[in-house]
């Protein structure tokens, strides 16, 4: 089995190595910047990682795994632009560098490439991986979505919290290891015990970013405390809170949540420790991390395999930042 | 060989029938909402012209067509938002009607529904057509993006116009007709002919285009004559007349391209009757017409089958508005 350092030096190469373009050079110098701008690749590792489950040659999933990751940046192109965002991985976006116009038209252009170069797999199943990939675009998308109707909504509750995390965040990382094992040649059923563990893995991941977001080590995570809370983002804990409070706190909480700077975060978070609101959310991260493991585990390769995978998730878990 | 209006009902009913998602609401109701809006639903009724020169199940070519149709809509949900466009066939744009964050989703989702209805034609050469699809479709967005480059530049010549248009119109007409051909079985030769009667007549089609805005008649066109003019549009009859003027006109023409009004608009006419810039435009939409119905002759099925194909060409240039 290959590490994660080995997949990401052989997917990073691949990306690096691909010159998506020359002109208009406007176009193509935005993609170019933006697929060169690093970041974790977890994605395209997911794929190569599934693939190497089942088959030793894991280039025949580098197509596969390369168009996920162009995916993904695709949307971040796209969110960027949404969420008026100036920076991504430290460095200017898009939407900011070159103006609304070239944004939309390089996301646009990247999510081509994504289909272009996923169509180079060459496998007996790839009208399937085509529409696996499809249904996950779409998902991403109505994610997105749902999470921008959620900022104008006081009344979201945890299902369709959960729901909305599920299809921005999970289905792509469950969909880039299901396609990776398609790929490798898993049965219908392994690939949808590894859709399962990635999609579960993804909710406990999102779920650890609440947490951490209220309840993290500034220094360890190097963001300040209180992001979400200063932006009345709904997180699971906020969620939860709204759920579980008396009607008197409950008119602080409204009080505190048109309120500005450290009072408000302060405020917040003395009503999540009065509620045990980071118990809760601690209780369902696990939840949800139970469930991927127990899905991991009815994949039918030796376990040996599986090891990479398991501590790719906890290291992703246990990530700070 | 089936009418253009038997094609139109066709196509029209499988869009009209199609329910393009529910949830989330707004997402869904702005692409229902775009693709019912209606519209000559040029491009599959080529794709299913095509098809039906090869063979006369058209309906094999269904799902491309309406796959053709969807990806041009998605382009133009996109092309208004950059172009701050309030109506679209008589209608608000999605842009206006539900802002520009839903208005980029709806467009990269119908751009996803593009593929995921493409990838349903059930054909042999799925992976040739998917990658047809994709060139074009890249194509597409470097037209555009050539585009907007133009509106900052006064040194656009000829061959960079011809190019822009071929990329932003041309293409996907020619895509229409080679992808409709493949799935009805044409060799490769003559669905490369396709692609080049397609091009051809997109080309000769907004030429035509550029002409009426200039010279048109107002009660027959609808619309103003001089809109292009107006707003200082990069079209051929410009770009011809300053590659043709004397340094005195030119001094003229620049001081006239600063103003606004119908001062502007009867000056610059001028300048184009003294040139006799019309007759240039006409004579290079013959050029590229005569091109294109070359290419149709190449095309090795019967004469009368190409009849609605010629009719189909003869209509749009005569169209009026």
């Amino acid at each position: 089995m290959k590490t994660y350092e080995e997949l990401y030096k052989l997917i990073s190469k691949e990306i690096e190595n691909t010159d998506y373009g020359k002109t208009p050079k406007e176009l193509y110098e935005s993609i170019n910047y933006t697929m060169h701008l690093g970041g974790k690749r977890l994605r395209p590792v997911l794929v190569l990682m599934a693939c190497n489950l089942f088959d030793e040659d894991i280039h025949i999933a580098l197509n596969a795994a390369h168009s996920i990751e162009i995916f993904h940046n695709f949307t971040l192109v796209h969110d960027d632009i949404m969420d008026n965002a100036p920076l991504r991985r430290g460095q200017e976006t898009v939407y900011k560098k070159w103006g609304m116009n070239t944004a939309v038209l390089s996301g646009d252009l990247m999510m081509i490439k994504a289909t272009e170069i996923l169509c180079k797999t060459d496998h007996s199943r790839i009208i399937n991986i085509l529409s696996v990939f499809n249904k996950a675009a779409t998902q991403v998308c109505e994610g997105q979505q749902i999470d921008m109707l959620f900022e104008n909504r006081h009344d979201v509750n945890y299902t369709e919290y959960i729901e909305m995390i599920t299809l921005k965040t999970s289905v792509l990382l469950a969909t880039s290891l299901q396609i990776g094992g398609i790929i490798g040649g898993a049965k219908d059923e392994d690939a949808e015990h590894l859709y399962e563990f990635g999609k579960n893995i993804g909710i406990a991941f999102q779920i650890q970013d609440d947490i951490l977001d209220s309840f993290g080590d500034e220094n360890s995570t190097g963001k300040k405390i209180g992001g979400d809370i200063s932006s009345n983002k709904k997180t699971l804990l906020l969620i939860e809170l709204y759920n579980s409070m008396h009607k008197d706190d409950k008119k602080i909480c409204d009080e505190l949540l048109i309120e500005n700077g450290d009072g408000k975060i302060n405020g917040i978070l003395t009503l999540y420790k009065k509620y045990q609101i980071k118990e809760f959310a601690e209780f369902e991260k696990e939840k949800f991390l139970t469930l991927a493991f127990f899905h991991l585990t009815k994949v039918n390769v030796p376990n040996e395999k599986k090891q990479i995978l398991i501590s790719t998730a906890h290291e992703l878990m246990n990530r700070i930042s």
